[in-house]
């Protein structure tokens, strides 16, 4: 039972509000002698953080990242890895009209039945500012993975739906990815996109998206069915990121329209090594990973605070109207995507650490 | 870390495989003086059992669940409950022939290079055999639920997609779903899917199909942010269910398509009660029960037993050609109506107790 | 959360009452590709098992084990392994008599209190039957161990002191402590307690006993600070035994008595192989394993059924006198040995698997 | 598994080394809307913390709790409380002549050989200044239960047992214990103890110690059989703090030679209440609590570091000599006491918790 405790055995714990004076984390398990970096991490958090473009909240936040426990000269000790980020750009005031109100789609409503008590200030713990410190947690999975897989490791994801617009995911690029401010895998599709979501930011309005992960380099073998399979901890790990609404491994929701002689994939050796002819299964045979690539997407819902006025109710259960204004993303789900490779990242070292465990 | 155990509060482990002597599971953290008998968890494992339509696989098991302890004079102690259901029908010659070839879509590949030893006889381990044991579980969870919440409480499944067809929701009728031997909730689907898996099943293929998953009667508040977020756990419940490819909470992978304006469900105080304008949220704000009902659905990928011969390996490594002859279903999503309702109950129910340690 | 689950990676769970049908524990995490077979764990059970001498309970169970699941061919499978034990001789009319009131120093009172229902057969749960469970989890643990360390590995455990008569410990053999009824481990002091545990039994009373643990073998590094220290969880799982009421870890309470100069054991290279000068830590520094042998003792109260008749009070509120006849054991605190030896195992080789998880 | 978190539902994780720039803890599962201040918390701090009297080590550390979130005017929220307290009088180069030896009793040898890295300055994460972090959650904790229980809670420690000198504990005032820089309870020992300490200071050596704690006002029926019983995890809380070596629950190691009739605690209802007539049992029976008062004691190893020239090796297997000059507690079991009713009234909280959730 782990309210705010994520993993098994590299597990990481984040604290903090949106609003409150820091946010942070605390990495316990991870294995000793690894090096590891401020700098390193700061990579990863720069990706995220808001205030990058037109196309994410204006908010501004260095999510500079202090690590305060752990690491001695330069390396993990084994002992648990404190990282901290101050928040800087909070301006509580935005929030002073809409305190006694439940704004749709957000969990003001939930979270206030629940504890009986509400920290408004933009959103408290329910904010996806808490998703900074999963970032942290990433950047230093990867590290850890790196060392211990070696460079053939690799986790990328990129966004390939924006709200209504598609794009071609056989043009995917990795090199691509980073260049735009979208994530997107097909260069084609850039331009579109930003004529898109400027016309959705315009309207006041928000759209939704699909992000898809790939993580290349990963053995044979992690996974531990049948309630830790692999892919029912990155299920939980990209659901349990705001604004997540369905997680697909593979084919994942489309496998039903699949007969038996589509959705399996055949084996083969060739020149000794051996090859599926496709990968319907994402990497992913009865809970553990199979050598190939391991492939999951997850959908985010459109941003819920929008300029449209919306019938919703107070505090004290009387109706009212809601139009929120303050600074938020056209689409969250944009800057979705280092959270699912940060949270993937850390079902892959959780699970290869379990298998250490468990198989030597 | 817990490889055979579900849950958190209210945990079963399930053990036990396929051609074993018996599979079962022991239950831990059952709430005491509880009314429950073998009649009632039966009812639950007869709607999962196989041998009961020729839609299913033909293997006989009466799936009798026996109680071994945690229950005395008809109600439950507090202590652990144990479960044993006997094998009866197992005929591991069957699988003489492919013990030393990997079935495609299988697990017999990963489980082999993870632990190094195989049991072939049925899938040992990996065999969906395991799942009668979640639904006697979740037979216990219901009625634990239905003391606790009263005679409102429900959860109800049914096939909504079966491999290219569909039903129409709109004309979802609980009653019908039992009736059928799809767990089809619209009647007007029913014919024409039995002449598809039928046609299915002489081709000796077989196809896939989508579950939707309801739950009503849940108080709000059930839900701990945020990383045993109710849909997170609901995720990784589903994920985990054999041949699961994905899940939806609510609108799901579709969300991504909306506006913030349609996506975002308004609120509004009729006569002294609160409702809610639409469901895209499927029942979950933040992690946390709404009081709406939970929607959530999965899908099943197609049965990967064909008859077809397929490309595959064999335990040294060289090429090989199998087909799967046995006894299987055409579509193993059908009998995973039961296991799904089973381990939402469970989910439900552990967060209802979570919920009252945390809050009171 | 684990109320019936006992470990972290090798974990096992009990269930089964003293007078239900059968009991069993179910092993989980276990690695795979280890012989294991009902005849070596039996070995143990027999150690355990009640009705060997009259220095016992005179109830007649075999204690028979039969492994259901995760054992295929001879080797585990990385699978749970169920272990099941029926029981015989439950004669649980001999309970009527006592089953509205509390015998006090059991768990009657506070069972009754907490779960509002109470088992009074043979103390239901609370009877020391579960231990039965542990040794066979032990057992299997022990084969692990001596597979992964190697034939250097050790456990055993001995009676030291037996109510008001100690033993000469430097007198310990290990091969004289499984030929005496009392697992005493100094050959000359067998026929005193033989006559002093005769006397207590004519008595119609009982006795404490203190039991001391010694494993060797053991590798350095094993123990996870700060929480998952190997001594904290050698405390805890010794704690867990019934009737265990003290811990002690090397020098233990006595610790308290030394000076700083007596207390730490010094260190010395002598012929390139490092030696302790002495081993008040127990083999546990800051948690950790440092190669020497791991030394614990734990203390068993005296039997709380006696025929001397006890005030105590009846379910109603009543006040009361109680005299227990039944069959029990003079000084439960000898059955305690191969219990102590099994917990121990258990923690060790959870330990070296959680090691071998971070560290590699 | 949770190497560096304590408690089930009501969590602690503690991070920071003795030489960093913070420690801190973060709670997780507190219940929501309970009155927290910094203020409060405090007060346990100073009870802790060095530098206070002459028997105490000299650094001098003003042990300021900051609170960084989870608290929302004044109110726990239900999310994760974030403390961090900052390291003031770090020496690291009081460390620098000892960097490459291992101290006989401390952890130095045992973390290099496991991790293969060693923080020197100060133990690193070894160090007892990680107990700060205990206090602050236990403070908590009393805070919550306090509020949950009523102003009949109460959780109070003494040193009963100083070095050689005992003192008598049917003396035992909870107002003499603050009094005095002992936590003595018993006035008339003060005078002598004091002699004794410094004359063990003045010797350059150190002295062990025996704390005893009690609880009052806990209700019956808290504890979780069989392997999270009430005693259990009292057990491994207090073994958990550094330079535990034993632990006894009532009567501990002496229950073992007590006779039947002298052990069992008899029941009478006088006047429509219960009484116990006695309390060996600690206030436990079964694992779960009888309304009794909760007594537990532990022991504390003298100081490892004394000025006293020891035996020992350097990093290479070199044969060397150490002497531990710095700034040292003379009896570092004093300043345990705090720490161990902090662990006592955690422990206590997750239990009322545990409890709450399965018994409602």
């Amino acid at each position: 039972m782990s309210f705010n405790t994520f993993g098994k055995i590299f597990k990481f714990t984040t604290w903090g509000e949106s609003h409150g004076p820091a946010i942070g984390c605390v990495i316990d398990g991870c294995p000793p002698n690894i090096s590891i970096s401020e700098k390193e991490i700061q990579k990863d958090m720069d990706r995220r953080k808001p205030g990058q473009s037109k196309f994410t909240t204006q908010r501004k936040e260095e999510d500079k990242v202090v690590i305060l426990s752990g690491v001695f000269e330069g390396k993990t000790t084994g002992t648990p890895i404190s990282i901290i980020i101050h928040n800087k750009d909070t301006r509580s005031r935005d929030y002073e009209s809409i305190k006694n109100k439940f704004r749709p789609g957000h969990a003001d409503f939930t979270y206030f039945k629940k504890y009986g008590i509400r920290d408004y200030r933009g959103g408290g713990r329910q904010s996806a500012r808490e998703t900074a410190c999963r970032v942290a947690a990433g950047a230093v999975a990867k590290l850890v993975l790196s060392k211990l897989i070696g460079s053939k490791f690799n986790v990328i994801g990129a966004v390939t739906q924006l709200g209504l617009m598609s794009c071609d995911v056989n043009n995917w690029e990795d090199s691509e990815i980073r260049k735009n401010p979208f994530f997107c895998p097909d260069k084609k599709s850039i331009k579109l996109w930003e004529q898109y979501l400027l016309s959705v930011r315009k309207a006041g309005s928000s759209c939704g998206a699909i992000i898809e992960l790939r993580a290349s380099g990963i053995p044979v073998g992690l996974g531990a069915p049948v309630y830790s399979k692999l892919d029912t901890d990155i299920a939980a790990a990209l659901m349990s990121i705001n604004a997540v609404k369905g997680v697909n491994i593979g084919s994942g929701m489309s496998s039903a329209y699949l007969s038996g002689e589509e959705n399996s994939d055949e084996m083969r050796m060739t020149s000794g090594k051996l090859k599926f002819k496709s990968n319907n299964a994402g990497g992913i045979l009865g809970g553990i990973s199979s050598g190939q690539d391991i492939v999951a997407s997850f959908s985010v819902k459109p941003t819920s605070s929008i300029l449209s006025s919306r019938e919703t109710i107070d505090k004290k259960g009387k109706n009212s109207n809601i139009s929120v204004k303050g600074r938020h993303d056209p689409c969250v789900g944009i800057r979705a995507v280092p959270i699912g490779e940060a949270m993937l990242a850390c079902v892959l070292l959780d699970h290869y650490l379990m298998n250490r465990a468990q198989c030597g």
